[in-house]
């Protein structure tokens, strides 16, 4: 009777499905199948599978063998990448509390007073969050600023040196291979000893608040390896910003302060255990995240507004006031910091690593008969932005096609960081747009072959971090800039921008793409200005704020989150009216050709993504279609190895089991009794819970929840729990350690309504069960996330294991 | 077997629970009955309910009827008012679509495009609350502006003509009568018309968006009647803002748009109909409440989070950006209607109803050393405020049991209008601050006993709007007021507004608190600087704002939206941190004495609120002991007859009945199939869609979706509709229309599993079965909202028909 563990893949689909699939792939559905899992199976009546004492197993396992020799393996194990597919290769996290007895105990141990304690925990954690990324956000100003003046003024001595002579040439190796070589650094670092720290971070916490597990993506490590990243990537010239991993450094940072040790450097602070799950730990991420934001750009409001639009499945009022807490002192942190070190303490001028400066309403006001410029702006910023991200799309496939070896990834990115320093090199010599010194506020002015007293401006605009060029474009007077010089830029900055995002360093692409369409937007306003002989449009520097919203709008497509850090970065209320519609126009322009950038590197790495809403169109398809079946089932008092056995096998790798009534003697259907999960029972193992068949009336070992957060999150594998053959005989008792009610649905139950309930409760496993409570099918988050809303409508993404 | 539909109350309760209630009302869980329901019935077994086969119906109806005469009732059937009460009168709303048949054949019949359209449709309500909203707000404000200055005027003139003559007592009467005339005209509207249009409608709101449906909360004659009623409370010069109303107004229009009907006009414009569900029209509210907050403040994104803090259930990205866009659309019309109005069109200085001006960073920053005063300025609010509503409470208290007949309510709102201004005139009289008139931005100078040139400040602080006074607190020069006039003004205000809240007239709270908060704050700053012999700090208006803001926080607690709000309508960003702490020290102290004003008057309605989470400490409890039962089953072919007489069943009142294989012939359990509320039985029963018994096999009639739509939401009731004794025998199918895929929990399940659920899906039903998935028992909205964290631990409110 032990076999009633049945050990057959639930990814494993129905042949005919699979016979569907080989017919062509013209038909709007297609059912995949991963070609490391056992094959299709045929798909089990319910009651054939679930009632023990009428389960022919011999019958069964012939009926899986014969369909594994039988069944061609639908695709090859290595599969030409593309984006209709579904990565089997992340787990998911769960938000659900397992409220087993042990979980019930202890809650009920605890008093009020003791709550109040975990509250105030809470809120202690929090304000740390707060600090801690408030002070690395400073870190990270304080040392590129610093690497970046000592940078300027040995290539300003070089140059000035050889201005005279004609030795340019040497000026531009000198500035190549410095640059180069800083980037170098921040790539090896990044390719070699993390990863995951590549890019701006953005999408990984978007996966990670969605409840997708990106390995690697919450450590200590990663963070140190991001925040060195990201100061060689700015100091080393690329078209970068610094902005975006400050999220990803302040999700890292909630993620080890949350759970009071750190794995990586084995130390363990005896804090915060209460919090050592992944419901707690996900909030407090949250919390990260919007710390991170709101020292970015000084974006309190627009923090948290960041963590409820990517993560927050259930918004809950005490969490978004603790999360807006932490974004608060964040931003306070390092306005505190920074105002000491720019020595003037309490000045408090500075909220974020980056400040659109003042934008005056009496100066730069907009009138009603603007706002339609503004939306034709949102348009460019939409098709630009769609551009943008379709030479992304294709530069990625290439990467991960061609460039996936680390040494290539190195090499790429000191290529890019050298042929950045031509292009700018060769733009300033090219460009001889000289501008006076007095009365602007260039931190480098750079003169070049220009008189006394002037200054090279495209040097400027190459020579400054961003982000000091995206404020002087906002706020430089009419005429700063000649239309010639922005032309270039924009269009040099655009495809060097669209080059660096990806690479394997660390770094952000908001600034960029502020830095574009600023360029850009100010370009039209002096265009319009000289259209409109300079009549009530006389500042260009409204129109490069509207064209810098239009361009990030139109790249990362985020809606209100943006809107309210764009409006908190201007401090001025007054534009949100224009910064909506254009970031809304953007948004609808871009989304009609390509997706948003974060959300299609997440494609392109098969996440598992769950977005909003199940598609519009789905209604037709119920629990039955999308459940994968059949399940593995365990028993309420279990074999051990029947145990051993599932959870060692490879080829379906489950990680939550229903588990049913045991009972041998009864013919009674077996109904659904609770959830095991593949971390509980690893613990069982692992503590050796279990009893011998000849004693089942003896008490088996009793665990604590601790043993179960001492072991979070990183559960040992299978492979390392030793468990003898004697052992194997032994039963172990489930009752206690399983989640006595799991969420169910019904197989008539719509896509729909399945994905609103586990989306709204962040389920991982939702069990199906057929009129009689048994267990019938198991919805996951692949079986979710495999429907897409594609150009035709409805359509499925195959599933791989790569 | 039509009896299997059992007639027995499942808000009646165990009769051992009624024994421990009668033991003591110590013992921390009390389990109530209310007094219409059917008296405490025996809690039956699962099995013993549920199989048709073995059912003793003749036992079963005889225990209840023993049970009827045995037991006394516990409670007599007028219950003093108390808030350790839930009401039963409250019904709640779905938020749950019911996926049946006919709801799933329209989905699958609508294909991309349709969806598109539906969704292009959901951005035009919006666009069009915004704008609605934004006009409503512009039409108080001017109307108000309009009739206050003519009031003015007059009253000025008779005290000019007077002062000289020394027979001010003649003006004190004809102001004190002008007030209350006008305040009667704003009373007997609200009184005698709508008095759901009373207060400032925030918590009939927040109850809404909660899920419970307050009679004639969203209704057309609520709207005329609130703004009516704003504008005469206002110009009566009671202490009261027109601030609250505008969201309540907001979330009127928003119903009444979305819909594209009105049934109070009779007018049925056949748009929008697909939005004809609770679920569309929720979303719509909170579109509507959240563009009222953004035009009574001019803080779009405030507005949003509003919202959101009092309603959302489920965050929705798309759902969020409509909310916001409307919000923008409400502010952006006040703003350009107003600047019109005044004149210098296209200046889009007037975002809100009240704005507080511009806080200048440079004039008015705050060093990081004021921070522990803002801090005890908070405790200051936070006492203060839960002062205000203690005395609140006992006021209402008072006026449930004493002043509940509407030419009651109406005389005490004169009463209080014409003390008002008694004591406004005394306090005119009696202060003799007198200031110089240029140079001071008053609108309405009194001169009185003053010098010429001069105006009497006291005079001013009455004679102004709120707003402006409040404006005016916070901007005026240091020195502009008397120490001892501020002292004064907000001693008399703070009574006065204490007083006034909860009157029979349309008013909101907001502004009186700011008023006063400003008044103590600046009082406080005035101290500060004597103290501190005038150094740093010299402003006190940054204290003004602060107070404002604690004593707010202390009498509403909200929080994050609050803070928002206050941030935009500073239009200064910098002063986030100081308020956020600030408000969050205003709401710690003032929770540990009482509530706040909002929920108080929620709970003093005895409305069953569901909180964010479940208490705590109520692990202990299962959904077992949670819910109610026994429940009132239907089979899915039911006899007419059956139907129409549990709908009649007045003592029980159900609004969903789970519906139960049907199959008589059969002995195997039978479990549950569907869920089918009251509304769709009466929509059936008036359709007559039934067919003989003898002619099961004839298809019956079918219905459309759209027959629900015509009939939403005032279903009529069961008594209108006329069935005969031979459509009594007549078997009506219920499947097409149930729910086939209700959402159950097991037995087990914890109550904060139980809340979750419940919450985070906006359901009304939520159906208890045990393992072979046969119905036990219903959890509903008052079997969770039972439950409450208390001085004590858990405590638990009685039920009563109130």
């Amino acid at each position: 009777m032990a076999n009633v563990a049945k050990k057959v893949s639930w990814s494993g689909r129905d042949p005919r499905d699979d016979e569907d699939e080989r017919a062509g792939e013209t038909t709007p559905l297609l059912n995949g199948t991963g070609p490391g899992s056992a094959g299709g199976a045929r798909q089990f009546t319910p009651s054939s599978f679930l009632r023990p004492g009428q389960l022919s197993n011999v019958d069964l396992n012939e009926d899986i063998r014969e369909l594994e020799t039988e069944l061609p393996r639908p695709y090859p194990n290595e599969i030409p990448h593309n984006e209709k597919l579904l990565s089997l290769k992340y787990e998911s996290l769960d938000y659900d509390n397992s409220e087993n007895q042990l979980f019930l105990e202890e809650e009920r141990r605890i008093n009020h007073a003791a709550f109040r304690t975990v509250e105030i925990k809470r809120w202690v954690i929090c304000a740390m969050i707060g600090i801690l990324t408030g002070l690395v956000a400073c870190f990270i100003d304080i040392v590129v600023e610093n690497l970046a003046g000592l940078k300027y003024r040995v290539v300003k001595d070089n140059i000035d040196k050889f201005t005279e002579k004609g030795g340019l040439s040497f000026s531009l190796l000198l500035w190549a291979t410095l640059n180069a070589s800083v980037v170098m650094v921040g790539s090896v670092i990044v390719a070699f000893i993390e990863p995951v720290a590549a890019g701006s971070g953005i999408p990984q916490i978007k996966c990670y608040l969605n409840g997708v597990k990106i390995p690697h993506v919450v450590r200590l490590k990663t963070l140190v390896i991001k925040v060195c990243g990201v100061i060689l990537s700015v100091v080393g010239g690329l078209a970068v910003g610094k902005e975006g991993p400050m999220i990803h450094s302040g999700a890292v940072i909630a993620a080890g302060i949350s759970q009071g040790r750190s794995t990586s450097l084995k130390r363990d602070f005896k804090i915060f255990e209460y919090f050592r799950r992944d419901t707690e730990k996900r909030d407090f991420v949250s919390a990260g995240a919007a710390a991170g934001v709101s020292a970015a750009f000084g974006a309190p409001v627009g923090g948290v507004l960041f963590s409820l639009e990517e993560g927050a499945s259930f918004w809950n009022q005490f969490l978004t006031w603790r999360i807006f807490f932490a974004s608060m002192i964040s931003t306070f942190t390092l306005n505190s910091v920074l105002s000491v070190y720019h020595g003037n303490a309490w000045d408090l001028s500075s909220p974020g690593l980056i400040n659109f400066g003042r934008f005056d309403s009496e100066k730069m006001g907009y009138t009603i008969q603007e706002i339609p410029i503004f939306i034709f702006m949102g348009v460019v910023g939409g098709i630009l932005g769609a551009l943008f991200n379709a030479l992304n799309y294709w530069l990625t496939m290439f990467r991960i096609r061609y460039i996936h070896r680390p040494c290539l990834q190195v090499i790429e990115a000191m290529l890019v960081a050298a042929v950045t320093a031509a292009v700018g090199f060769v733009m300033i010599y090219c460009s001889r747009d000289c501008q006076p010194i007095q009365g602007s506020s260039v931190a480098y002015p750079l003169q070049l072959f220009c008189a006394d007293g002037e200054y090279n401006s495209m040097a400027t605009a190459f020579f400054n971090t961003p982000e000091k060029s995206v404020v002087n474009l906002f706020h430089d007077p009419p005429g700063s800039y000649n239309p010639m010089t922005l032309g270039m830029f924009t269009l040099m900055y655009f495809f060097l921008a669209c080059w660096t995002y990806g690479l394997t360093v660390s770094a952000g692409v908001f600034i960029p793409s502020l830095l574009i369409g600023a360029a850009w937007g100010r370009l039209f306003g002096i265009s319009l200005s000289y259209l409109s002989k300079g009549s009530i449009w006389a500042d260009p520097g409204k129109y490069a704020l509207m064209g810098a919203a239009a361009q990030l709008g139109g790249i990362v497509r985020m809606t209100l989150s943006l809107t309210v850090i764009m409006m908190e970065a201007t401090g001025n209320v007054t534009y949100g009216f224009p910064i909506m519609l254009v970031l809304m126009t953007a948004k609808i322009v871009g989304d009609y050709f390509v997706e948003g950038l974060y959300d299609m590197h997440i494609q392109l790495q098969s996440v598992p993504f769950l977005h909003w809403e199940a598609p519009v169109t789905s209604h037709s398809l119920t629990a039955r279609e999308v459940m994968s079946t059949p399940v593995t089932c365990l028993r309420r008092i279990e074999r051990v190895g029947t145990v051993v056995d599932i959870l060692s096998d490879t080829s379906s790798n489950h990680n939550g089991f229903p588990v049913v009534e045991s009972n041998p003697n009864t013919t009674q259907v077996a109904g659904l009794r609770g959830l095991i999960l593949r971390s509980q029972l690893i613990v069982l193992l692992k503590h050796k819970v279990f009893v011998e068949r000849a004693n089942l009336n003896l008490v088996q070992r009793r665990l604590k929840l601790k043993d179960f957060r001492d072991a979070y999150p990183r559960f040992p594998p299978i492979q390392s729990i030793h468990v003898s053959q004697d052992e194997r005989e032994c039963m172990i008792d489930l009752s206690e350690f399983m989640n006595p009610s799991p969420y169910t649905v019904p197989r008539e139950a719509s896509l729909p309504r399945v994905f609103k309930l586990f989306r709204a409760l962040g389920l991982r496993h939702l069990v199906v069960v057929n009129n009689h409570n048994e267990v019938v099918g198991m919805v996951t988050r692949k079986d979710l996330a495999r429907y897409r809303l594609g150009k035709e409508g409805l359509e499925e993404l195959s599933l791989a294991q790569t």
